[in-house]
């Protein structure tokens, strides 16, 4: 008796038949739209829910159009420009593309403009507009000072819109988004989804893409990506905004709070009051909107789901003001555990929904790829569901052009299989907490606010400076351990009571690691005492790095390490051997570091587990570069190693040490698989365990259970072994 | 003809008939002792010059004994040690070698120890010491905090002495050193120094080695070296130095100033003002006290020669102070270019004398081993040519024990040939200065002071983090370029009018590339208005870097690149494709970047000329890693490269860059060599030129004359052909 419903496939108006006959063989209960579709006549006939996007605050080209006052902004920051007499002029959209950019020169926004010499750092008020805000000649400049000018901009299309007709060459109307700040706009919304609602009685899941503001995304002059950051909090600014903020906050923002000497707040700096506070603005302000856009959804007795991503920001799915906003659910792309712990472990939701790769697209599905269209499906799906055996998503689902998939008789067998193991999965998991070695608290600026979200700039991608610490949360995704993620304010308050171990990751001065955050001197003893008492610490990178006081890693007495950054060459280095074995790396004999950190030295009483000499080293005496280390501080123990990048291995070797740091070695002979790339879960509730082969070949492993009793185990590739008398 | 002179032997009292014949092989005309050996009776009746070690501050074991309230001093740290409750007891002297560390807990010393709070960095006043200064009780203390107690301790032990005793095996008298900056002590090394000098009468040149203060080496609990730093100050500090600096500099130094957080201000540390003014002090009274001794030994018809090394603190050969001396000669070890340079350019002396290797010591002077003998004095001859033939030394010598260089004939004969080649080299090069194609400024924080002393910390020793820095003193010291070192305080006061270019190095936060220094507006200032009127900028490592107002190197719009700390990911960088041949590469295409930079990018505006793509990163869109890039900036021109550690390829890059930076590109048409192993060399006033083979094997190339005439030349190994008229 197969099972049913927990899948949507994309459909088209086009392709009713073909639907049809997929539904069946996934067992789907839910169609959707896509971009570049509509959705076929009567389509619940075809499946229970029907989602189609909606937008809110763009593509009614007509309002946007008509109510040029009420488009939205954002602060942009102008090139750097040299005086070399004393004045000199800057052109403040020189750079970004036009289609995009609009100076806002009204009196309204020009209040806000900011001229910066950034040489001294300081604000520059000598200056004016020229030719109706093309240039700002700035006057009384300091030869050979850089100046900028910061200046408040309409963001006259929607960068997802703008990226799409740029990419696929569409020719449609462009959408510039309006602020529902101003009341008109605020009115129109909501008289729209109404509306809307009326005139699109057969959906019933109000598939919001998004809300209300864009995360930051802004092209350059030839129209490619200048700037992106998926946290980027610049377009929800106007005027408006900023007087509400004097009032509500009690002072007042300036453009650098946003332009921020061109960072723009990106979530790897460490986050500055004004900023915080902002954010905390605009999530009030979104989560009472939205409310009132989902309490309209309900009224017509829909549901409303989230679309995670374009103008998702404000929303804060692990923020304070998230579950008033009421929302049904929260649909999201799937690229690995992360994404899909990111989604499923999402608070005051009745369901999260996964959308899979690959998409139906022609960049995949062309005639002859089909064996490359599986593999990918199977990779996506693998990645997944090893963070799915933790927390489980509640629906999958697929986009783009069904009739493509359809081509493919050989994938669309694959997804049917894997939309079965899907619930299989789900009925096995849900609800049922998964045994849980040890709570790990990730340690870093933001906590809680970027649960699943460390590390990263645009959603998904890869970035050489981020991948060695992102890989923690890729393993952690998978782990039998139970993840949170807290704040420096946190552990001020207490939360490591709570834990056994905590991770602090990430390169000097970023977010992550913390920056200045470890000159506190009460987080330092809040985090010695608890390894003192005997929690586990685990560094990675650049941990508690802040130079002062004599130290780089502000920490290095309870990890054992410091980084020699060239001021303490005179000091001799004698911990330089490294013990042969090690229960950490006992999977992991030669882990990836990824990109690695030089210059690191061990202590005195640190042990050193890793340590490089190169041919350039090996010349000298007393020089080597410590890759992993660990250390015994008071009654606890620390980990450290310079970079951690994904990989099964790796993932075994952090889940060896956060056992090592907790003291809970016994949990290699328990309740475990011998083989790296086969998981063990268990489901004390059910008495169930499963064991996960995450490759695409056979796997051999030795199994224990929760009395240590072992077993030798054959897996078939992929396969998902459920062990246990309840099943 | 065979010339002779202006070469120094050791000689031994049991090898007066060796001695004798070694002198006339080699040309010698001077005679020194040796650590171990005596000279023999009637020496002057060997050699014009006779040398004896003499030790003003130590070696009197009588007096130290005797007078142990005025033996020297220094100011040394603790270990940090955690407080777990209120209270916390620190040994000051763990962890020191307890035969050379004797805390000072006299009353007078006493009132300078401090006890430090490490986590907040504040001086911590509530301690009592205990067991007689064996432990420090700190009392109130706060439970995980770091203290540390900062004491004066007596230097028991001198250092170099220690080493050798240690080292060999010795069984002689301890030297303590004693300090006349008191009163006794002062008198007696003036009437130790009178007295020996009568009993000395052959004796016509006193090898000081060297005067007061030893350069700060300190060992550990195990008798092994525990912090080196050849620039040291810190033994030249005493509670009467402290009361005299306060009456003369009015204010009052503390221990802090000393031990600066543990890295004793370290050459790599941003000398600080305290610590830069009691260099000054210290410097006044080495030269004032150090005249007394040398008029003495004037008075007596002798000469003064100082050793480059031990107790050569605070003479500062490069400072303001070491003319007025009056010193006839240094003498110092030569183990590359680098070290000749700083001999060889010292200003105010008669002659400089440099110590070649290898050292006739067991070590090396075993039976089987000529050939490598013979190869380590042919290179650290050559290496020592190349930096001579721009500004040779006066006189040569040797070390150790003759009798064992006499076993090896080859090594006998090569060196003879050697000390010819130094005479003709001295007679052609002497006084005449040699084609420089550029002026080219060396710019960190100490400037003059430390001229061809930078990025050092032991003498000679090769450090990781210094060796990619290193190379470019060692590619100049032999490069046709007029160097010259400039601090950032002699660039505002216009030193860079006079250059044709400048040289930033080292790594972010060191003094050595300057640290906050950049934050001064008019430092960026000068730097960027000579860029802009034509002066060429060459940046290497992290030039410039000190993170603020939205740049890590503070000249990025200079240099064309800065350096992606992770704060700024949200940013596009397209400046990824190298151009595939510039002038700068054209005879280093694949350079050594020694331990390189990570993370560099380029500005939109430069050049790239070198980047990486590794595996990692291919998989990437828009990922690279800038090696090399180039800029232009106003009418001037900027070169990066991540680093530079010496060969003759690179030394070669360096030239062409500072060529093209200087826009004096037809340089390598002119007075050049095409084979970056041949050096050329231009005497104008001779009108002669010199190429210089600088390897063992026979080597082809085409020589260009100051008019562009080229000619092909086969060289001999290790050849130097020297071509024009007037020889």
């Amino acid at each position: 008796m197969k099972k049913t419903g927990r899948v949507t496939i994309p459909t088209d108006s086009s392709y009713v038949e073909g639907t049809k006959e997929i539904l069946k063989k996934w067992g789907a209960d839910a169609v959707r739209d896509c971009d570049g579709t509509k959705l076929p006549e009567n389509p619940r006939e075809l499946a229970d829910k029907v989602y189609e996007t909606y937008f809110v605050a763009r593509g009614d080209v007509a309002w946007a159009k008509s109510h040029p006052e009420e488009l939205q902004h954002f602060f942009l920051l102008s090139d750097r420009v040299t005086a070399v007499g004393n004045a000199v002029r800057i052109e403040p959209a020189k750079g970004y593309f036009a289609e995009q950019v609009k100076p806002d020169v009204s009196a309204d926004a020009l209040r806000w403009w900011q001229v910066y010499d950034r040489t001294s750092g300081k604000v520059h008020s000598d200056w004016v507009l020229e030719e109706n805000g093309v240039s700002v000649l700035v006057k009384n400049a300091h030869p050979y000072h850089e100046y900028t000018v910061s200046f408040l901009a309409h963001n006259v299309w929607d960068s997802t819109q703008m990226y799409n007709y740029i990419t696929n060459g569409w020719n449609t109307d462009k959408h510039s988004p309006y602020d529902p700040r101003y009341p008109l706009t605020r009115e129109h919304i909501k008289a729209s989804l109404k509306i809307w609602l009326e005139t699109h009685p057969d959906i019933n899941v109000v598939r919001f893409t998004t809300f209300l503001y864009h995360f930051f995304l802004v092209f350059n002059e030839e129209g490619k990506e200048k700037i992106v950051d998926w946290f980027g909090y610049n377009t929800s600014v106007s005027p408006r905004a900023l007087d509400d903020f004097e009032k509500a906050y009690g002072y007042k923002l300036t453009a650098e709070d946003f332009v921020d000497e061109g960072y723009y707040n990106s979530p790897h700096r460490v986050p500055k009051k004004a900023f915080s506070d902002y954010m905390d603005f605009i999530q009030r302000y979104v989560a009472e909107t939205v409310k009132e856009l989902v309490e309209i959804v309900h009224s017509y007795g829909r549901e409303a789901m989230m679309f995670l991503g374009d103008s998702w920001i404000g929303t804060e799915p692990y923020g304070k003001y998230f579950p008033s906003i009421g929302l049904d659910a929260v649909v999201g792309s799937v690229g690995g555990g992360v994404t899909v712990r990111m989604l499923s472990d999402m608070p005051g939701l009745r369901y999260v929904e996964g959308r899979m790769l690959p998409y139906f697209f022609p960049d995949t599905f062309f005639d002859g790829n089909e064996e490359n269209a599986v593999a990918e499906l199977n990779k996506n799906w693998m990645t997944a569901r090893r963070a799915m055996m933790r927390s489980p998503l509640d629906r999958i689902g697929f986009g783009g052009y069904l009739s493509l998939a359809a081509k493919f008789p050989k994938f669309i067998a694959r997804a049917g299989e894997i939309c079965d193991e899907f619930r299989e999965i789900y009925d096995s998991v849900k609800g049922k907490k998964p045994f849980n070695a040890l709570k790990v608290g990730m340690l870093n600026s933001w906590g809680k606010i970027r649960s699943w979200q460390c590390f990263m700039t645009a959603h998904e991608l890869w970035y050489q400076q981020a991948y060695s610490y992102q890989g923690i949360l890729e393993a952690l995704s998978g782990l039998p351990v139970d993840v949170s993620f807290i704040s420096f304010e946190d552990v001020k308050a207490g939360a490591l009571d709570a834990l056994d171990a905590v991770i602090n990751a990430g390169d000097a001065y970023t977010a992550w690691s913390g920056g200045e955050n470890w000159l506190d001197e009460e987080l330092q003893e809040k985090v010695r005492a608890f390894v003192a008492r005997g929690g586990g610490f685990i560094g990675v990178g650049e941990p508690t790095a802040c130079a002062k006081n004599g130290r780089f890693f502000q920490l290095a007495d309870v990890l054992g390490v410091d980084e020699e950054k060239g001021l303490s060459l005179n000091t001799d280095k004698y911990n330089i051997n490294a013990i042969k074995a090690h229960f950490i790396f006992e999977d992991t004999p030669v882990p990836d570091y990824g990109e690695d950190k030089k210059n690191v030295y061990a202590l005195e009483k640190a042990q050193v587990l890793k340590i490089d000499f190169s041919d350039r080293f090996t010349r000298k005496v007393n020089v080597g570069e410590v890759k992993a280390a660990v250390n015994e501080y008071g009654a606890g123990r620390s980990f450290y190693i310079t970079g951690l990048p994904y990989s099964f291995e790796n993932a075994r070797l952090l889940y060896r040490a956060l056992l090592w740091v907790s003291k809970k070695e016994e949990y290699v002979c328990k309740i475990f698989s011998t083989n790296s790339k086969v998981d063990c879960h268990y489901y004390e509730e059910s008495g169930k365990y499963a064991l996960v082969n995450n490759l695409a070949t056979a796997q051999e492993t030795v199994f224990y259970d929760a009395d240590g009793r072992e077993k030798k185990i054959s897996l078939a590739p992929m396969e998902i072994r459920w062990i246990g008398e309840n099943r």
